[in-house]
């Protein structure tokens, strides 16, 4: 398989789909709510997923692919070769701030991470990377994270965690909050997993997201030595959603162990 | 006064700042800790807050300084002019992100708010207003803030705060946090009250902040119609640490009666 073809193919469709959000800021966005008000989708989100996926058919007529508006194929295995797409991650963001948001693409072979890109597009920023062939920003080539531990650590987490939630025992993530340098909360996966690869922020976690929320990060934290899995600590299943835990060498292990209990919840 | 002549200079040197800021970041940052390790403090900090009290006393002799790191002046009542300096609100984001930190700058009279810059160095974003004269980011007119409610709102507040903690109930915040619809939190009081004032998010509060974190951020914000008090509703004193709401009008009022019990706690 020739990835750094695809790889050339995949920047330069994110590259254009940028180009065509930024145009969009000026145009009046015609909101819909989708199954409840925190889950705003925009004619952008739609036309962009779509932009994708006819470019993917015109060269790679055999790939398939999971989308977030849903635009994408229908398949139950992972078998052959996967485009995980979240055309805006961060979608609250994007309406409200027109910042703080991202295109993220993952490209998958038999359920095995190949291609990440995270494009922040207000800022310019592409964050990519070829399983094997190293990870960074733009042009430039980001370092392998170092251990970090707990009270040294910038982490990532909503304010609704650590609140009685229905997800997970609330109880079990005050204590990491409170033994962490700091929180922080961007309201973008795709983002919060590159601050991870990026050591902006060491570790961030949330309870429920979908492969094309995690398929372009993970590949990018992966390459970088950072350790992606569930809460649970177990690998992450690519065609369904679950939670997740991203963070720097050690401090991922502690956070299973001594907070999440290594998963006995 | 002539406070066009002093906005001048302020903007002047608040700009000279960003750049000793941003050629900083190349050397090696020599970090020390202050009372907690929570409290992170660096070299260029302090080089910041004395080069701005350097140039305040060279033209303006007779304006007193209260500033972060402490090398202002010391006074017992608000009486003349007095500047409020934060050289880098945000310092945690400072050392691990070199972003999403701010410069504050706030020039009151006899305790009212007349001048107020936030530069967000990175982005080379700066926010200011003069009382009474409109508020802008860099060259562009900022529109008054429209009202919002708490259920389209997206709110800034830490993960702590809905935590049990020892600044106040966490039980009247949890209800905030679930109704709102979103939370985000990005550590540096400054550029958060400035997101409030360019409509990015819709309300920040905090539970212990100094005259130097949110005396610029204050004038800016009310300038564009939006209101600044503490958490029982009650106008800010500019020499005292205080806790702190800033909100678009129509949900300041309600969070305050609604949520915070119009301070009977």
């Amino acid at each position: 398989m020739n990835w750094e073809k695809i790889d050339a193919h995949a920047k330069q469709w994110v590259k254009e789909a940028g180009e065509i959000i930024r145009l969009s800021f000026d145009k009046t966005l015609n909101i819909q709510t989708k199954s409840n008000p925190n889950d705003l989708v925009t004619n952008i989100d739609k036309e962009i997923e779509q932009f994708f996926i006819r470019k993917i058919k015109e060269v790679y007529s055999d790939h398939k692919i999971m989308g977030e508006e849903g635009f994408g194929d229908e398949f139950k295995n992972p078998d052959g070769i996967v485009w995980l797409i979240d055309p805006i991650d961060g979608t609250m963001n994007f309406i409200h701030q027109q910042r703080n948001f991202a295109i993220s693409l993952g490209i998958y072979e038999n359920g095995i991470g190949r291609i990440g890109l995270v494009y922040d597009v207000v800022h310019d920023e592409l964050y990519h990377a070829i399983r094997g062939k190293g990870a960074y920003m733009n042009d430039k080539l980001l370092p392998p994270l170092k251990e970090a531990g707990v009270k040294e650590a910038i982490i990532a987490l909503n304010a609704t965690w650590v609140m009685e939630n229905n997800r997970i025992d609330h109880n079990l993530l005050i204590p990491l909050a409170r033994d962490a340098r700091g929180t922080r909360s961007y309201g973008t996966a795709a983002l919060e997993m590159v601050f991870v690869a990026t050591g902006r922020i060491d570790a961030y976690l949330s309870m429920r997201l979908a492969p094309w929320d995690f398929g372009g990060g993970t590949v990018i934290v992966e390459e970088l030595g950072g350790i992606v899995t569930n809460l649970r600590g177990e690998k992450l299943n690519y065609l369904s959603k679950d939670s997740l835990l991203v963070a720097k060498p050690g401090l991922h292990q502690t956070i299973i162990r001594d907070y999440l209990k290594d998963g006995k919840w």
